[in-house]
């Protein structure tokens, strides 16, 4: 599946960009490609909504789409990296964009690969095209994506937990949210308003337990930097909070995920209680209170089976 | 026209951003607007093409599309004003984005206003929706717009005239045939296919010759910058292929353009010829070949009207 799904982000972002050196800083920014945890998710969706990958109009919107998905994330990334940002000169294991190319390739870079997904979003063969791009585009625009940036890169997201969580709702559930919505819109020719409240639903569960979970995952490390230390939830006062919400946002998923989704979502927990279980004495160094972690990891082991 | 144009831009704007102290990074990046001269185009070749700003159905699609346009304007201008691209500190005689609010302020306002257009775009309520946002995104996106500027930052626009020219095409013209392509697309409920393509090529050279005259007005200047005795190409080798350039681009963009646009335009070239009249001596002075002035203003002259 992964390899299917590389392929044609690679076909899809060759047709999107010049014959010319600049391709080079947009091949870079997004292949190889990562987890492709969001394409993964909008496919399984559109195979619980009852798609079917080899139904040929069908599939023609979902490759596209999942591909657009990928490409706007890899955008994020980039634009995420710049010094004025979250300064990383690392990113996947190698120099990030600005620190391969310089800054303003790397700010050229991230605004062509935004435009490109809603190219390719237009691109979407389908009767409910203007649906997934308007919601596509009020999902990651100044409502949606971008105002969770920013209440992070200002710091309010450490003013209260509630912050915390409509800052992860944002930034990361919006375009997880979008996948398994398009996803499933895309399965059939009409829209089932109750399935995509549903995907809506559970993206929401997804991609605030996915950065929950990456927070708590941050502290396998024996020593954290100034930083993490500073703005891990999970180290401040809304500690418990951050289990309590992780336990239940993942009870939810588990009532929510169809079989193909709840497949990739298994093959994640296993990674994330495997990297947890190594790091688990140094997690609870930090953590004040040591209880937190067993509710989290006994889980993750019942659901990753 | 253009406080109806403004009015409806800010009530766009104000519809795409948050209830959040963020939103005045927004409105300080759009607001006031400038000349508004891509929506300006946009309505005029609605009109040119038989649409009715007071039937309402169609209306509703040219406002959202004329906000779209300038909104994405916008955004391209912040970030051209960021340091590592041209950092400009001041703008429509104001400090620039970033100088009022810093960094990575404007790099997500104008990730934001990017994403924005094309919230705008996807509520453009008419049958040809998709074909104005697949345009719009090709138009604007790697192989469009953002590649003129890569162009225009990597220094390649200064290798030859055929460079320059692409550069001033993918950075320039581009939007403005997207608006006088779309202003006509709207007009009726059919796609006239000779109509879009006429409007596609007379925005081509309406761009191309706005960003040559445009480069000959910043010759008034008595004293050149570095940078721009280094860039300017009426200053260069393609000094009298700009000449013959614009001449043909002017008598071209006469026997093109419609009754409205031909109005949008004659108030440009007046105020264009009254900024190049001041700054006759100055312009003189500069340039190598004196003689590369008067065919320049004699057409203007005739033109302004």
């Amino acid at each position: 599946m992964k390899n299917e799904l590389e392929q044609n982000l690679i076909h899809y972002l060759e047709q999107s960009i010049p014959a010319h050196q600049f391709a080079e800083i947009y091949r870079y920014a997004v292949i190889p490609a990562g987890k492709l945890f969001r394409p993964k998710l909008a496919l399984a969706a559109f195979e619980d909504a009852g798609g079917d990958i080899h139904n040929i109009p069908l599939a023609h919107a979902i490759w596209p789409f999942a591909s657009a998905l990928e490409i706007h994330h890899a955008y994020t990334l980039v634009h995420d990296d710049l010094p004025a940002m979250d300064d990383d000169d690392m990113r996947r294991g190698r120099p990030s964009t600005h620190k391969e190319f310089g800054q303003w390739q790397a700010i050229l870079a991230g605004d062509g690969l935004a435009v490109a997904s809603f190219r390719l979003l237009s691109r979407v063969n389908h009767p409910q095209n203007r649906l997934i791009t308007s919601v596509a585009a009020h999902a990651l625009g100044p409502k949606g994506l971008i105002q969770g940036q920013a209440l992070d890169l200002s710091g309010e997201m450490k003013n209260d937990f509630h912050t915390l969580l409509l800052t992860h709702e944002l930034k990361t559930a919006r375009l997880i949210q979008l996948a398994l919505f398009g996803g499933t819109v895309l399965a059939s020719k009409n829209v089932n308003a109750k399935a995509c409240k549903q995907a809506w639903r559970l993206g929401h569960a997804i991609g605030l337990s996915f950065q929950l979970l990456d927070d708590l995952g941050e502290l396998t490390d024996e020593q954290l930097s100034k930083h993490e230390a500073d703005v891990n939830p999970w180290l401040a006062k809304q500690s418990s909070q951050c289990c309590e919400m992780t336990v239940k946002l993942l009870t939810n998923i588990d009532s929510l995920a169809g079989k193909s989704v709840r497949h990739e979502l298994s093959l994640y927990y296993k990674k994330t209680l495997a990297h947890l279980e190594g790091g688990k004495g140094h997690i609870e160094s930090h953590l004040k209170d040591k209880g937190l972690l067993s509710p989290v990891m006994a889980l993750l082991h019942s659901l990753r089976q």
